[in-house]
Order: C-alpha cells, then sequence, then structure tokens
C-alpha cells in the first residue's frame, strides 16, 4: 500500500510574486507532490495555509504517514494549535520533512528545542551537496555530490541539536558550508531536514532533489498501525502490579492509582 | 571565581506537607543549595516559584552560570514569559540540570521537544544507580554503582531524544530500569537531567548525589563571559560582502540587506 | 526476494557440553537460522568456526545481505584474515548482528575500537529487557518489556562507544542493568550489538528473542546492490578534474595523480 | 599542575625535503610544541618515530595527559606493540588528538573501527574552517571562521563513525567540504581530529590553528589520577557477592569465580 504523504505549502509568494508563479504555478507544495507522485509508492496530496486548520485537521494527520512542510513568509501566521497537533502526531509515529526556510517554522523550532537560526545570502551563488554518510537510505541512488546553480545560502553555524546522523553538507561559492541534510527523531517519529528549496530557483524541478524528497518519505515512514497511543502519558505502576513483589514504604504524596501532577 | 548556581525550587510541598518539611526545612532548594556550597568552587543561591518573576529576572539569569531546576506540583503556575527567559539563557550559554520530577517542567520540555514522560511509582523501594560512561566528569569520584534505599521509581520509556552521552541508569527493585543521567546541547548552553530526588525521602541529604549534582555544575559551567549574543539572529550577508567573490544572479525576494522572515 | 541471512556459530559448547547439546540440537547456529526462517523475507544458512575459511570466504560473504555472530570459548581461534573479510564487508555494506558473548569477539571489538568488556555472572537469573525507543523498527511487534526468566547477568559499565541509538536496557535480577541493544554505523554497514543468548539456557528458543533478532536482521539490511567498492581508497582528485577552477600553489609532496601515503 | 602534553612526529619529510625542514627547523612536532608550551596551563614534549619503542615507552605515556599524533610517510613503520600501548592508554584516559594525514595512523584507525578514508588534492588551495558548534571548549576564542591561504584539500565522505560532537566543518577553494574537528570518546579516554596541518605549508605557525590545537588539549586531558585500572577486565561477580540476594539457578559453564573465555 502506498505511502501516505501529505505536502504542506504556506502558499504565499506563489500568490504574490511573478517569480515564483511563473517558475511553481502549482505552487511549491504542488511541484513536490507531483514529484513524490512519481515514485508508484507513495501518493502525495497537498495541504496549504489559507485552508481551514490550514488543511492539517485531526483526521487527515492521523492518515499521514509523512508531512512535508515548506513555509517561509507567513511562518506566524500558522496557529499554534495545528502545531501543537502536527507535533502530536510526530511523537505518535508521524514522519516529518522539514524542507529550506521551514527551518524557521513553528513545528521544527518546537521539535528542535533550539533557535534553528543560520546566517543567508539570496545571490543565486552555486551550492554543492555532498552526501557523507555511505549508504543512508536517503542517499540511495545519488551520486557523491550534486550541483543547483542557482540557490540561496545557508551558512552555519545552523542553531539545531546535534543531529543523531549527518546526512549532507553543502559547499556555496561565496564561502559558507551548511548541514544539509540531517536527521533527529522525537518521540516515536522520524524528522529529516533538508536545506534547498528557496522559492524563487527551480529547485523542486531538479532531479536529485526530488531523490532526496522521495528517498525520505521512505526513510521518514514507519506506517501508523504502531503508533504509540496517548503519547504523553505518565501512567502509574500501582505496588501491587510491580513487575518484582515489593512492599509500600516511606511517606507518599500520592493515593494509590492517583493521577501523578503535570 | 566561583560558579554561580542558583537552585530553583517549586517551594509547594514544603508548605503543605509535614514529611517533606520535615525532611528539608529550608526546602529542597535550600538544601540542594548547602550541598553545593560545600564545594568552595560553587557559590548557590536558590530561588522559588512564589518570588517576583519566579526569582529569576532578565539581571539574576544573566549572572547565572548554571540554574538547577526542581519543580512537581506546580509546573502549569510557571508564567511561559519565566520559561522563554530561561530558554534564551540556556541557548546563550548557561548551564542547566534539570533535578526528578522536573522532567515535566515547561522548561526541560521546551528545550527537549519530546512529551518527557515515563511509568512512575511511589514506593520508597531500592534504586541503584549505577554509571556506564567511565571517567565521565559528572560521575567523577563516584562508586561504579550507589544506592538510594528509599524513591519513587521512574520507568523506561522515558520520552527524551537520544541522549548526547548517557552517564546514569537506573535499577529498581520493583523491576523497572531508567536512564538517570543523560546530557544534552541546546544553543550553547549544556543541560543534564538527573532522575532521584523525590520530596519525601531524604535524598538530598546524600552524599552521592550531591556529588552528583557538585561535578554536574563544574560540568554544565561554560562561564557567561564568552556567551552567544543575540540567540536567535538569521543575519543577512550581503553578496558585497561575501567571504569569496560573487555576482548576484537570478531573481531575489529581498533588498539587499533587508531583514529575512521570521 | 528474501534477505541473504548467514548465522556464524563457533559450535565448540554444541560438541562438548550436554546441556547445550540437549538444548540445541541443531547447534546455537541452527536454532536461531530455523527462527529466522520463518519469516518469509529472509533465507538464514549457517558456517561454523570448524569448516574451511570458517565458512565466511569471499564468495560466499559478497552474497550475505546480514552476518549473525555468536561466539564464546574459541574467540582467539578465529584468523585475522577471515576477521579483516567480515569487517571490509561491513565497511561495504553488510549488516551485522553480534550476539551476547560475541560482545569479545574479534570483529566486534575491530569495529568498535574499544574493550567492549563488562560484569558477568552465571546464575540463571531473571533478565527483564525494556525498549526504550518507541517504534524503533528492530523492537517492532514486541511488548515494552518482556523476560527471560534464565539468563546469564551482563553488568555496566559495558565498554562500548556511545551507541548511535539504545534500543534496549535489561534489568537483573542479582541488581545489575545493561545496555542490551545498542546500534552503530561502521562504514557503509549497520552494526546490532544483542546481549541475551547464553548457551546453558533455552534462549533462543524464545519468541520474543526471535523476534528481534528477525527484524534486526530486516534492519540491518541494506541490500548489497549500492555497495561501497573499493572500501577504504583514498583517490586524489588532480588540480585539473577540480569541481570549481584553481590553480596549483606552492610547495607540492606528490607528483600529479600519485598515490598518497598509507 | 600543568598538563602534560607530548607531541608525536613522524620526522619523515623534515629530513628528506628542503621544503618542510626550511618551515620546520624544529620538526612539525617541535612547532606544535613551542606553540602548545606558550599556554602556561601546558608542558609539551615530543617524541618521534626514530626513538627507541618511538618514544612512547609504557612509562611515559602513563604520565602523558594528552598525546598528539602526527604522521604520513610511514604510518606502516610504527610498530604494533606500540599502537596496543596508545590504545589501551586512551582507553584508560589519556587524551588524544589526531592531526590530518593522522587519519590513516594505526592508531586512529584502531580506535575508529573504520577506514578513516577520504578524497585528497594538494594544490595549495584557500581552506576556510567553520565553527559549527557554539561555545564548545575546542573553539573557545576563536572566531566563527578563519582561514588557511595554503592547504591540501580533504574532501567528504570521510570514512568515520557518526562523530559525538562535530566542531569544524572546511570549506575548500576547489569545491569540497570536509568534518574538520571532529570528537569521540574511546573508553575513559577522548579523542578529538582535526584536519589541517599539510607539511609543505606553514599551517602550524598559524595563530588560529595553535589556539585549537592549545584548547583541544586542555579539552581532552581529564587527569590520569583516576584512570580506569586494568581496562578490559571482565571480572565475575559470584552468586554469592550479588547485591541484591539470588540463588543459583539452571545448568553454568563455568566454575564458581573462574574466569571467563576472552
Amino acid at each position: 500500500m502506498a505511502i501516505n504523504a501529505v505536502v504542506w505549502g504556506e502558499n504565499v509568494h506563489e500568490q504574490t510574486n511573478k517569480t515564483v508563479s511563473d517558475l511553481y504555478p502549482e505552487g511549491l507544495h504542488g511541484a513536490i507532490a507531483k514529484g513524490l507522485n512519481a515514485d508508484a509508492g507513495i501518493s502525495a496530496t497537498t495541504a496549504t495555509l489559507q485552508e481551514p486548520d490550514h488543511g492539517l485537521t485531526e483526521e487527515r494527520l492521523a492518515q499521514t504517514d509523512v508531512l512535508l512542510w515548506w513555509g517561509h513568509a507567513a511562518h506566524g501566521d500558522v496557529e499554534d494549535e495545528v502545531v501543537e497537533r502536527v507535533v502530536r502526531h510526530v511523537w505518535a509515529g508521524m514522519g516529518l520533512l522539514v524542507l529550506h526556510s521551514g527551518h524557521f517554522a513553528k513545528v521544527f523550532k518546537r521539535l528542535m528545542g533550539t533557535p534553528c537560526n543560520l546566517y543567508w545570502r539570496e545571490a543565486g551563488e552555486r551550492e554543492r551537496i555532498w552526501s557523507v554518510n555511505r549508504n543512508h537510505p536517503i542517499a540511495k541512488g545519488l551520486p557523491e555530490h550534486f550541483e543547483l546553480e542557482n540557490e540561496e545560502m545557508y551558512g552555519e553555524p545552523f542553531g539545531i541539536p546535534e543531529p543523531d546522523e549527518t546526512v549532507f553538507i553543502s559547499w556555496f561559492q561565496g564561502g559558507e558550508v551548511f548541514r544539509s541534510g540531517a536527521t533527529w527523531k522525537r518521540g516515536a517519529g522520524k524528522v529529516f531536514y533538508f536545506r534547498p528549496g528557496h522559492e524563487t530557483y527551480p529547485t523542486y524541478h531538479d532531479d536529485n532533489v526530488l531523490k532526496v524528497l522521495t528517498n525520505a518519505v521512505h526513510w521518514a515512514c514507519t506506517g501508523r498501525a504502531q503508533d504509540v497511543q496517548d503519547v504523553d502519558a505518565a501512567p502509574n505502576v500501582p505496588v501491587s502490579e510491580a513487575l518484582e513483589p515489593i512492599e509500600q514504604r516511606g511517606a507518599t504524596l500520592h493515593e494509590e492509582g492517583e493521577e501523578g501532577f503535570r
């Protein structure tokens, strides 16, 4: 059965900037979804900021294996309730791919616990992306390096936690480097950040970029069948149900079986 | 010069529960600060929930090398503004030690990006803490294992990100295990979680526990002199100031030197 | 196409100890292979110390997706040439599962770069294995904890590098804990260590243990199609083939295109 | 008391290549030791391949807090016995800094368990080293980036295990990137790899490079007072000395208190 991928797009510059709408007549989200759907194992749809619940209702997220997130100008317009909903689905087992300027998206900052900041320059310079983790499933079938002739520069230090795995590092023509592909786990969910994707360049029409995203969707999908339920429960284990026989000793704050503080 | 440590205590059960106030007449925070002050290299003071700004004003945090956090019943009463202030100081370089039930403190959940949940049982059972990371500065001078005859049980799975380092793992009489000492870095700040410390037991009078906390204060202190300024800035690097000579190419969203979106 | 798994068994105590031969008439390797073959996606065969090349010729390893390694009394009898051969196949992309007393196997110590030592006790005590990494593919379908009523104890500190992922932690009746399931990557190959499996107990007839091993075979398999070739090559990139135009500057040790030192 | 640092130099090209001997009349090891000794907290001496035991006797290593290793043309001439001696001291608690072409040194490959290979080019091109880990003690007092106008290029993929911490990433004029500063722990010892240092360039006269090495010596020093003794011992814990009362059950291979297999 195909993996359910949802590509979330902010869909702002597509409406206001002719360069962007010319490059991406169906939106960046549309171009990404089209690229993913070229893989028979993926069924990708889109959601946007402007829809009710930003297109990310509880029902839809519950059926989403992997969510991709592209945002830039309107991070502040994303409702906190939807952010929390997304975060809880990641904790339960949904995969999350955060793209480019999504480094400052609420969902990413919320899951990382760090500022997620960086240096940047919009000069259309050359970016060369190096694979540093041999045989990583996200780099499968890609050359050891590939170029994007025109991209925005993002420069280190990138304000992220030490990645579980560093998959890609970028070289920029203007002299900077950047950890362009990195993975983390949050709860039961897998998270991947991928750097390229500035809206004024044709990055999401690049075969290598689409290959990375396709690979990453497969990598991030754990299936939702074995989801963690009640993702932040902190169950009390009564003395009488201890795995090894023990007896109650000393003073207690709680009555047997009482809820804990949160 | 001595390390400035501030021990933050929720100070609730000390006022409402005779077991707790008998064990800790100066509060858990008071007992911890007293233990730290036995080390000539540390100058520890206390702050509590009930003070204005919970005792954690901008001025005070700016002079704090390491903050210790003990909370339990009143996590929800900690003002979000103070939480953000603490988080930003960690990002800048302040050390943070999170103690026991602080696993559900807003500051810890905010920095981890995970649910931080666990199983628990309040049976006064025996806990044995094993050092698993040889020669780690936080375990310096401690035996390979030590016991707390009466403690609350916390059981895995513990809802944290994969630690940068696992320092201690606990064995519980009732059959559970727990990653009792773990480290992470967040921005420029070092974070350590240490499990023991239930308020109805004399844990913070235990020499080994105080040794761990003393070691951890030294470990977490980076000095504030080399603090990161403006912790979440994302500076634009104009084309004219690129480290390697490049020329502007392609379309741009931003004018030269303009602020980026957040 | 099924995953090619090879279960390597030392096959010593099976020949010399009646308890072991009664429990494992087809050898520990035979029992493990049988358990794996219950999964339609795996085709498992065996190899033993006593065969020429210990059953691990270049040809056989080249067709092996995942190698499982059980050894105990005869680590010293494994030829260094075969060890290097195994190590190079791991670097190229072969998965490796190291079982129980294999912590002291030459192949494991060689890949870890650490002493791999531990405390131990052969008392037939109860071991309880806790899953600490939610939704990890190796823990898929397993309960949060399971028991082995009779096992050898291994105790921390375990002399391994900080794992990439800690998947299982064991509780022992006699008071110890142990990181029982841990993963690392070495070159292009994935490595998993799994603790239980003492030869005088029926561990490899336990459904949960066989489930772990079956899951781990799937997890460790990257397919050999995208293997790294010439795993420790250090190719020179001539100035004339640099990705960005540069000119030769300063003194050199090597002539253009010459081999480097090793 | 000052940290005892020993700078090990292969001392081959200093004798055979005029460019090298002109740049480093006292050897690369001499220049590095001189740079370290500018710090009042470090007492650095040198050792070379040509001395008996390569200058690294058991007695000398026992008094060494941090060993620095520079080798290139003669890795194969380093005796295996000395390699094992160094490795065991690292496991016990000695710090180790591996420099530049030392990526292929026996001691480094032995401790990493990976091929440690890379791409390279000797073109005297510009290298720019970026600090990616804010406030890391090894990067203390350094700018966010610094340049070496002439260096050898090393390019990814670098065949190392996922670092515990990535501290520096290099940008090369010819289009490559490299993880230039990375840390690992092996046993009780801390290991740092630092990339720059080709012998035909004045790298070890550069203030920033010497600052990195000085910082790294402080970082890697744990003092030898709390060394792990008998670094690869695997002690038996007799049933009668179990921390929790247990009784012997089931069959055993070993007599009470017998040595384990290795």
